[in-house]
């Protein structure tokens, strides 16, 4: 990119360093779900069309584009912006826990949804937030693990199958 | 395959010519569970150390090894051999479901676990079978549909994060 950029299209480089220097002067986080904006709160936290008492937890601002795709949920988000991972020496203190649980303890969060990715530092993840959270007597549920919509056994890895199993529901 | 064998191995084609010949001479249809075996009733059904209160009820054999790789499934099963599709013809009627209706009814069957594809023809014969199963008073249940193991949402497809986001389940 950089070299077709120098190359072929030097009036475009100089659009985009001006648009990444705009977006690194303007862009702060959210003071309530930790996403990128250019307000102080950003505008899906203010919409009262929102469900404000479903929380739904994301590792990065991509997840969060991802869950709004789906048109499936209509509650609020807190982007960690990562995940517990002790070999990169992030833990709970470099992912601001303290700030998630203020923010769900806001009075008006009834559930909060933990959409950690199915990786082991989102599962770790969504398991240490589960425990603090539930601590504060708040309820807390997790995305589904099993096959994908339009799954099929036979072409599926043997972990999630049994997962599939594992966490059958009643139908 | 057929050019390999005829031009290079003709003695592995007359092999596999006898093997399939046995084959389709001594297969036959499990009298329980439906799938091929050489006897009446195959080793799984007769084994004393399957769970019997656990049917699991899948469409073709290939699916059916592919839960027992998993190794977290220790009941018995039934197979369709094949799955509704009335494009093709294929109803309640050509899959005997009358077979599988006696066979969840012997008196030792807690639990129908549908683990039929998730494709369109997967979750209708799932759907079908839930109706029938339950109207005579047997639990019946489905393996869970959500994110694979190892899955991110960067890189789900909306309609599984959707599911997966749906079949939350509390943690």
């Amino acid at each position: 990119m950089a070299y077709h950029l120098l190359q072929r299209d030097p009036g475009g480089a100089g659009r985009l360093a001006s648009a990444l220097d705009h977006a690194l002067k303007t862009l702060r986080r959210c003071a309530r779900c930790n996403t990128f904006t250019e307000d102080v709160v950003c505008d899906r936290c203010l919409s009262p069309r929102r469900d404000s008492s479903l929380l739904c937890v994301v590792e990065m601002p991509v997840d969060l584009n991802t869950m709004e795709q789906t048109h499936a949920f209509n509650g609020l988000y807190y982007v960690l912006m990562g995940r517990l991972s002790p070999l990169d020496g992030i833990g709970p203190r470099e992912l601001a826990f303290d700030r998630l649980l203020a923010r769900a303890n806001d009075g008006a969060v009834r559930e909060v949804v933990l959409a950690t990715n199915f990786t082991n530092e989102g599962e770790a993840t969504a398991h240490y937030l589960a425990e603090m959270l539930r601590a504060r007597g708040l309820k807390v549920s997790r995305i589904a693990r099993g096959l994908p919509v339009g799954g099929e056994l036979e072409y599926s890895d043997a972990a999630t199958v049994a997962q599939a199993f594992i966490e059958r529901r009643d139908y």
